[in-house]
């Protein structure tokens, strides 16, 4: 058993930790013995000094291994799950999970609560009426039998030592630090009982990291980590300047997702959901390469069985599955505004901030300032026009819906911030900047 | 005001702080708006992002407002006082207040407690019988304007902040650094209400600073933040590699302060505290040069002015005067043991680690582990020999004083360790190493 002063001492001094030190601190974290304070100085020590993969890895399997572990062992499909860095406009989730359990996969999906402005996919479901979130583990279970997908919250006694870390980071700077996102992010997929992850790694305005540099060098990180570890991974990097898709704001969120699932949609959200679920069948060995993945894809939409498949979600999950066919069935906003083109020319989008966009729908009441925020499900933006789109005189950029006349007048002036026109043609850049498939 | 995550994030990234910034960070500290897990985090980044001079300097400042400052304007001599960083067997305090004093100095001598093996110089006056170290602030100044000296615990109202920093950087490694040991150091000398300030920083291996590189660069940062405050300051770099003096414990400590004080004693304490003294005197603008300090120094030694100086701080302090003439008076060990050179040649003494014989001692029960360790004042190491001396076979080379059978093997096997022998001869090196002066 080492000190806590020994442990923090030793990279505080730039040396590496074994996996003896580590799991003595992953232990004291959670049973209190490594003081708050201790910790949080040894977390500035981790952000400074940094971590080596292998320090990395034991570090991640020592914070799995801090709560209980589900074990799904019972089910034969190959168990893959996705988890996104986060953007905004980001409802892959709804339409990803559905799609690949029709495609022949099982998909446990855990999250927590998002903060901030990105949201949360957990948010996002409760905009269906009656859709809980909260399923224990035999009923969780015994759905990825029957509709081999659920979406959860994450209950306390998976990886109790993320809980505390993340709550410590939160207030002492220390988030900043790729081998303490690798170990929060794969320690919380890992103790799903998962066979296979995949990764969206976002970067751009609306991005955790801004830089493709950044988000390369997590991408990097998360997948050797998991190699390590045993757990097949791969990440796409993608583009997060504008947000994703056309709509901000849990109702319109979900709306598009089933807009997406009958095989309509923005493009940009469907090409990246597609990707990343060929990804998962090629890591779960559903198919013989990329495009006979992208096949399958388009059959399970075309014929009705992804669609079918989110109803069963919806149902298994106590939620009204009326919203599939209305969408009037979800919160509706009482009042709207459409901002426009107030140019006497035609002009081109050409840029959207996405961090703008998300702090303007926060600003409307759908974001989550702290735990116990109650949230405006119903508000939001939709986007006619992405970047690149002309945009003639007086024509509509994008309609906002919004309740509270206050919050709105806010609003507007972040959403009047984000858009940017060009006399010129703009060309919107790729949305898949890179993948990264096992080192 | 500035948010604790923001002022912690500035220094996480390597900027600097700036005063208000600084003076946030020690209010929050002292009134809990900076919680402990925050200033842990802030106090590990400063330990491996540094601070500017200017922005220790801001440090030092705050941390000295943050409780009660001395007020000691009616007192019209120099207020002079000395700092070391620490050794063992460093019993210069208690020499040189009462030669300054004599000399026309006040020396308003405040001290923490020693923890671990260097010992403290409150503990030391504790074994003279009825001497308190406890003295309020009418009673402090009234025995400075009576006798122009005091030797006096630092009262808890006095840099809280420096307490509650201290109590933390203890547990989370983040003691080595070198503002925030200057803050720590220079706050309390300061807010004793001092004109100027001599130091002695030491090296070696009974030191805090192992090596003169560390020494120097410790001591150049001291008196540059000291100079920047406004504070004449100085600061002698002395090696510590062997105890200084022959003696270690507190009952015999004491008796070789007296004895130097009587103009007998070891020549490297005797030489030490006379550089330290010298410099006070020039910094309180009482001697010409460096010499007619020196020669005003032995004529206070001869004519016995320093030691009726020492007499008059025992009595006003409530001790028992008679340990000046009688050394029985104060507390004896039971029992002692001497260690001889067991060869058949004689030898030259290569080396007395200091760490070791500190730990020694520390061993036979003086030392403080715990701030509420009851010491034992009797105990301890007398050295014939130094560093550079004979030893012919069968001479003794050192006494060990003990009372406890049990902690007398412990102790008697780590003095074994630290004392080396050389067939050739051996020549020590000098004990005063440096001096900086103002930068």
């Amino acid at each position: 058993m080492n000190l806590p002063q020994e442990i923090i001492r030793i990279k505080r001094d730039g040396g590496s930790l074994n996996r003896a030190q580590i799991n003595d601190f992953v232990t004291g974290v959670v049973d209190g013995t490594f003081r708050d304070y201790q910790t949080s100085a040894l977390l500035m020590a981790i952000v400074l000094r940094g971590m080596s993969h292998e320090e990395t890895a034991h570090l991640t399997e020592a914070m799995m291994h801090s709560g209980r572990m589900v074990q799904l062992d019972e089910i034969t499909r190959p168990k893959i799950d996705k988890h996104s860095t986060g953007g905004v406009g980001d409802k892959v989730s709804l339409i990803l999970a559905p799609l690949a359990a029709a495609l022949g996969l099982c998909v446990p999906m855990m999250s927590g609560r998002g903060l901030g402005h990105t949201g949360g996919t957990l948010d996002k479901l409760e905009a269906i009426p009656g859709f809980s979130v909260e399923l224990d583990e035999v009923g969780y279970r015994a759905q990825l039998l029957d509709i081999h997908q659920a979406m959860i919250g994450q209950s306390s006694d998976i990886v109790p030592a993320d809980r505390k870390l993340y709550a410590l980071r939160d207030v002492t700077s220390t988030v900043e630090s790729i081998p303490l996102i690798c170990a929060s992010i794969l320690s919380k997929k890992f103790a799903e009982g998962i066979d296979a992850l995949v990764l969206d790694v976002k970067c751009g305005l609306g991005a955790f990291m801004k830089t493709e540099a950044q988000a390369r060098e997590l991408a990097t990180a998360l997948v050797r980590i998991s190699t390590t570890m045993g757990k097949p991974t791969s990440a796409l990097i993608t583009r997060m300047d504008q947000p994703l898709g056309c709509c901000v704001g849990h109702s319109l969120e979900v709306m598009e997702a089933i807009e997406c699932l009958k095989g309509r949609g923005p493009s940009d959200l469907k090409y990246v959901t597609h990707e990343l679920v060929a990804e998962m069948m090629r890591l779960g060995g559903l198919c013989d390469d990329h495009d006979s993945a992208l096949a399958q894809i388009r059959a399970a939409l075309n014929d009705g069985s992804a669609l079918e498949a989110f109803r069963q979600l919806i149902i298994a999950q106590g939620g009204d599955a009326t919203v599939i066919e209305d969408a009037n069935a979800l919160p509706q906003a009482a009042h709207f505004f459409d901002i426009c083109n107030k140019g006497t020319d035609t002009s081109y989008i050409s840029c959207i901030d996405a961090l703008k966009v998300g702090e303007a729908v926060h600003l409307l009441g759908a974001g989550r300032t702290h735990a116990d925020t109650v949230i405006d499900l119903s508000v939001g933006v939709r986007f006619f026009k992405k970047v690149g789109e002309s945009v003639a005189p007086g024509e509509a950029v994008c309609r906002l819906y919004y309740n509270d006349r206050g919050k709105f007048d806010q609003a507007l002036e972040r959403l009047d911030l984000a858009i940017s026109y060009s006399a010129d043609h703009v060309v919107a850049p790729d949305i898949l900047i890179d993948q990264i498939h096992k080192i």
